[in-house]
């Protein structure tokens, strides 16, 4: 069987982080698959607003070229706003799947209806900015912030898994929906507790991100390069991004 | 590694025809995936109408409950109207995944729009119906019919295959789009020598669906049964269907 | 005047529920209009989940080909789930109208919004995929399930058409709706009462279902066959539903 | 048999082309429905821009109200920019259908989609602002204008009934629609005609109004006065439109 | 610098509130922009019902028409129904701008949604039909009434601004909107105070149209006249609205 | 009058277009603008494709915080696909407006719809996902290239203006449409030349930006704070972007 190597990128720098949304990839991924699960080197520590998030994208675009040099055949954008997606799949020649996408694909193929529980209620817009972008609006019946720090979710001394079960819960109850998506990278390691917890199925991007990476793959499927995501032409790029000149 | 067992089933009675849909799952499936195609031992020859896939269901649920007999982990409808998708997710423990549906979710991965490629022109307005039901409305540029009836696609002197190529390349000229969804799981085996031709991605909704169950099967990820998709209550049936009653 | 034969079907198999239905059909009825209701020898006693919906497509279509062979001049499909629509419009020379269609179709006539009044929770899905389909999303601001089974409708014993008066009321209230939209053929004849204590016209499909069919008879307007609906085309079909072949 | 007593009403001056529509009405009532075909005292001769419509108003209301105090059941206004509908709604005890809207509904329970063919080019746009505003945006095909003047069309020395009927002909083909909507009132004539000459159903507004509002009577429904369609409440009103006051 | 002259038209014919307009639109004109506030000398003294604002159109044509020969350059209308816009458009040579287009856009470029408060309960339907029509109903959280008369607003011995300030407040933590739009033209002089108090941009149509008119004739931009709203052709109009011939 | 200071930002580093646009802001300014044209010291010398786009947001960002500490009362984003809009709302204390959402906005003012003519192929997906984030996605009828890369349009040898003036005019015909927006800043200078050749408005998104964030910043009129667009919390910021920490 042909190995089929991963990329799973956390665009924040915290590499706790990372590591955790590693092992979350691998204990889903087929034995024939390699998960490498990177980060940038440069911008944010956590992705908490709309400056945030722009400002992940050089480094993840990075991490992307990287992985083309050392032969990545697909990829994952591991933060639940699918930061530099469209710019990604312009880069790679895999196919890339950011985790927000994949869980609202996968919520869909298990009930009418998902909400999502997420962590700042300042993120919620983009949310449903994704939903809307992947068709997904209808099937969207709430965004719910837990109010919890992306990087207060690995703490072990927080109280952060019981707080999103509660949240999960009452969600379901509230807005009578088939699933639950978790809507931060940083909850991948939750899933099956709140599952266990909320009775509906709790979807973690994650996981479903890496098997459609792994699936697209094995299908031989990768993004089109026809006309909008045909890799970037050459480009006199300067100053502090000089290094991105294509 | 668990054996995941997946039903493919053809809802229609053309024992041909299922099994090279069989052929087609199994060509990607993953090494501990066993596939078992099946066709309904009742009903319409091919579905090429609202008639005959209305038709086509109670032959298609029957597959499923014997399936869950049988002890099948997941299901895949292998006609492009996904008919009875909704009635077989009460009925099935484990995930069904429509063609449709699947080519549907794999084509909005790898580009922004798509066209559809089908056999009989009255079949198009269902598949309109179903992108609109799957929120990818938006991404269908269109659905074109070649004008080939379901069962003359098999036939090894018919030029179907040369016919359903060249109109997917005019498509791609006409549509703009970024990849091709075949709109007819007979049309399953010519995905390979299609996409060589286009030059966009190619998208065969059997390949696709079996990946997409056995994903959802590794995830854990089922029908939620919280509401619309529980089981179905006890219920007297009658007559000619008194078998169906649960 | 031309008599005018409109077959009225009720697609579960419960005879006193297609008596009641047929009562109410012939009270909006013009004088030169015949009713026939009509219930099928086969399939479900009580629609109450897509299974049950799908199962009884055949015995309706059993139905409109009864309805043809007898010069039927149009149908009504009276289940609030509009099951077999599309495959009834392929085979009926006439016009063919469901009650959700109908009932929709009326309250965007008399209101800017109307709500749904149904049975089971678990079919207000079904309700909403039709107000979408016919383009009544927008108009349609809500659903709602008041837990009694299809059958206990009937019941006299049963307290069913106080419950449901309470919920359209308390649905007035909460949706600010224009009307209510009765979401059962089993409510047909609570809808005078209802109506008094709402305060908002209450619309039952069946009665408007009737006229509407009435209405496109006396226009001369029947199913366009020019495409997608026209009639099936001959196919063989097998096993238990041999009989259905075209 | 109660006798029905529905107003139709021209919104413009031009006194044969009321008497045509009046006519077409009658073809159409049933036997114990009185049908009295008016047209306002002031305002536009032919209704060709939003200038005209929003002017036919005032004398459309007038006519209303003078109906109220005749007693009439119902009313259909026949222009089909459906001018005025909300407001006469409100003035109107009994039902009130325009007859684009109403001919927009029959279209959608004949086929899924449809074409308007209509007068001039500058009227397109209303068209589609009503097909929007009913929900049937995504039926319409297309808004076809045959650059008729809208008093023309009555004259017997023009090819109008002519021309119309090619344009009908080249847009089912065309726009691949299952039905063509007549978009004016002054061809509601040329029905029959057109009908035999297209293969299609061909709807004329007037008629299918008509029968709307003969249904809406006899089933007791009319516009719901809980709250946008209340009657207005008393005010003042002065200058050249005092005699308006409530 | 050039002068530009706006005519800001209060559709009704409460001169004090036509002064309160006036006032407001100067506040914020440029100094070189002369902002004339009139009101027709025909119509309902307020507008709160589909009746009132179509019997308020032709006195708002008259003004435009007046407007015209003036030498007028753009055109405010000042009431949230934004009654007669389309035609008005075809009549003036330069830009119209409704009052409640203006907000709508206003309140779309500094958030990502906005809820509306108005007066009447009665007119809510009217504003949503405005938002879906600009394209603005996703960005729409809400619409609602104070229930105070349009008249009572400009009511010293009113409390109708603590009445609309605190509605707004409560709205900001009910529907979680970016903004507060004022669905009033008599709300205009209350935009300062309630905007201290709740916090978040509360946005009034007069402000916000006079300066987009004053943008759009300073940009030399004026309604297409291409085919929808090239100048209405000549037209015998008749009776009490003869001098609206054109 | 108070001075009003607006950073018009070109978001590449391409000097010359930045002085381009600056004239084509400060000739429609009011006298009281003071318009500072600015690009940033890093990135993409010009933007084609998804990856420079989302390469250039840094340099913009580092061009908004320059001008909080400028004092800047609003900024203008001077290039089609609006990159990094919602990140610099949340960085900036007055008014960001994009140059594709400020045609668009103003197209719908001046017709009831627009076309877009742009550069490259592959940026018409961006222009329509903006069409479809603003609300505009059924008021555009089309986007269409013109296959001139974006620094080409400033070379006086090249015959640009002509290419634009012709596809322009040929959109027009093709689309039907009201107006024409130009879908790029470095076409801002041709706008007045393509409109005299068209015959409809023609709109550059730098007019009216600068027109919009005048009258925003005069009506005191700000991004909402209340949540999503709040300022970006601090966080620790690493490697390359390290000076974007807030």
């Amino acid at each position: 069987m042909t190995r089929t190597e991963i990329w799973v990128i956390n665009p924040n720098t915290a590499r706790a982080m990372t590591e955790n949304i590693g092992r979350c990839a691998r204990a889903v991924a087929a034995p024939s698959t390699v998960v490498t699960a990177v980060n940038p080197a440069m911008g944010p520590e956590s992705i908490e607003s709309h400056y945030d998030e722009a400002l992940s994208v050089p480094g993840l675009l990075a991490e992307i070229a990287a992985g083309e040099v050392a032969g990545a055949d697909g990829y994952v954008i591991a933060c639940f706003g699918d930061p530099g997606l469209d710019a990604a799949r312009e880069l790679a020649s895999g196919p890339v799947v950011g985790i927000a996408e994949a869980a609202m694909h996968a919520a869909t193929l298990v009930g009418r209806s998902f909400s999502v529980v997420t962590t700042l209620a300042r993120t919620t817009g983009r949310a449903w900015d994704l939903a809307a972008r992947y068709g997904f609006a209808g099937a969207c019946r709430g965004v719910h912030a837990c109010d919890i720090p992306v990087l207060e979710l690995d703490d072990p001394s927080s109280d952060a898994r019981k707080v999103v079960a509660a949240l999960c819960a009452e969600t379901v109850e509230r807005d009578g929906c088939d699933s639950i998506v978790l809507g931060c990278a940083g909850m991948a390691s939750f899933c099956a507790d709140v599952s266990r917890a909320v009775g509906v199925p709790v979807i973690d991007g994650v996981a479903v991100a890496t098997k459609l990476v792994e699936s697209l793959v094995s299908l031989g499927l990768r993004t089109s390069t026809r006309g909008e995501f045909a890799p970037p032409g050459p480009k006199r790029y300067t100053g502090l991004l000089r290094d991105f000149s294509v």
